[in-house]
């Protein structure tokens, strides 16, 4: 038998900033935990105050660093903060730690910033399922910010864009990643794009590379958002303002046209239907395990029914099933 | 609108073994004509009688070539054969023919093959979800014998395996396949292995090799399938015999053993699961057409549910279509 959990307790100590009750309803998340939906139930009223801004980029352009550098600039400001690190590279997610002079340890003891890994089990390289989750815990919770930290390969800077009310997309000079960006499509995805290591060779050329791009994508409409390219050096903890200014312009700007809503609309949607999907398919597998798929198996192998007319029978077993729990 | 189809005209057409009729079945499996169900309904009662050989193996082995050749060995019995090319480097999908002796050409009009290459969309590299529909169609048109050929890389052999009744693993000397073979967990899935290109150096090794992995397998017990190694010249039609021999001897014992059954079973369970998951994510489509799951989505951005309460409302809109539609 699992251990109780006192999930009320828990969520008023988590709201009370409890660290450890933050922790562990984080866990209870991560673990699908039995008491996974009267978690996310007691936690719904408390949801939608925070700013979550996904930051994204490739290996060695600094997320850490920059992520760590906004963490403490959001703090001068009083700002409660959540980082979700769903980077299996970075130092926050338990790797090595990079030779950053700005780390998140400077961080550990303060009680106003949750930093929490995220295993990225079950979806190759991409943010984890409980990501979503996690993220609403932090957000009842009290955070004013929430980061969500990603490396920029594949799938995940996708995803994470549509997770996030605001994409920060992290690049470097030098790299080559002006032309990647356009490649990879993250110029469509980016809200902000900071180009880090500003002190470098090169810094002004990548800015204008990124706004010559950013004026070649499709015409915009006035009072569209036209993403802004802010300077950073994360390590030397420069261009902190003018990135928080940026985010604070979005998140205005957001609000302002109905954007965030909108947002944030589709995103509930994207869960749910994934969530419901999910449902269905244990109730497929509860009906494997019992005699229906088999019965229906074995009419198709003995061409009683075709493929298609079982399917429907099943849908129609995995509809009384929902009909039978309600 | 849609050009009206008359589906038991064509489907006793394609048993008169009409190699026209035959394309057009599988082309509007393919296409997932709006007639797809009353095709699949209308093949089911002649279903069951082909024996379906997966044939994989890695580039340049000679695949195509072992086809064509085993095509010709099924024909010389006056057997129906149906092959499905789900290898885009095959020369019967359209890509560049290749040097061999033997060529598919030798059967385009012999009326008792019928030869399709099947497209991989949808399914990177593996194959098509309209793969065991045109198989069916193959099936009940009265094939003998289906071949399915596609290229052993990645996750299509395992699909393979689950498709056949018998699955032929090719392999050729000194490209180190033995090794490789044990590596891809393609032992495993191997219930006839053929040495081809027998008359390089290095052939008998390359048998030792295998048969040496075949043992240290797991422990069989007494009347267990021991899969054989068969030595070929498919570009000589050199080995065919002994080829068709372990093909019938391993169809038998699925038929005495109860495993062909089993195998079917199996196989009809996980494409009615597939297709009925299906079914269900067009339904939750409509809903998200409609208004269902954009209120629901309404009710989580404002905090008065959560994504999984809202998912379980979800299932039951989705259940409540399904009971309407009966």
């Amino acid at each position: 038998v699992a251990r109780a959990v006192d999930v009320p307790e828990l969520v008023e100590q988590a709201r009370a900033g409890r660290p450890r009750a933050v922790a562990r309803l984080i866990s209870l998340v991560e673990d699908a935990h039995p008491a996974l939906r009267e978690v996310m139930a007691a936690l719904a009223p408390h949801t939608g105050g925070a700013h979550v801004i996904g930051l994204t980029g490739s290996p060695g352009v600094g997320k850490s660093t920059s992520t760590s550098a906004l963490v403490k600039a959001l703090r001068g400001r009083e700002l409660r903060v959540g980082v979700l690190a769903v980077d299996p590279s970075s130092p926050f997610s338990g790797g090595a730690l990079l030779g950053d002079r700005v780390r998140m340890q400077d961080h550990a003891l303060d009680p106003g910033v949750y930093i929490r890994s995220m295993a990225t089990r079950g979806h190759l390289g991409g943010l984890s399922w409980s990501t979503p989750q996690a993220l609403r815990v932090l957000d009842a919770a009290g955070c004013d910010v929430v980061i969500v930290e990603t490396v920029g390969v594949g799938q995940s800077e996708v995803e994470i864009a549509g997770m996030a009310d605001t994409t920060v997309v992290l690049l470097a000079p030098g790299m080559g990643d002006g032309i990647q960006a356009a490649k990879a499509g993250i110029l469509e995805i980016g809200d902000v794009f900071v180009v880090n290591k500003a002190d470098r060779d090169g810094a002004d050329a990548t800015v204008r590379d990124i706004r010559h791009m950013i004026s070649l994508g499709e015409a915009r409409a006035p009072g569209d958002w036209r993403p802004p390219v802010v300077k950073t050096v994360a390590s030397r903890e420069e261009g902190l303002d003018d990135l928080l200014t940026a985010l604070d312009k979005h998140r205005a700007w957001l609000g302002e046209t109905g954007h965030l809503r909108e947002r944030r609309l589709r995103r509930a949607a994207d869960e749910v239907e994934a969530i419901a999907m999910t449902v269905l398919r244990e109730r497929m597998g509860d009906l494997r395990h019992g005699a229906a798929l088999d019965s229906l198996a074995a009419s198709v192998v003995d061409g009683r029914t075709d493929p298609y007319a079982a399917a429907d029978q099943l849908v129609d077993a995995v509809t009384a099933t929902a009909a039978d729990a309600r």
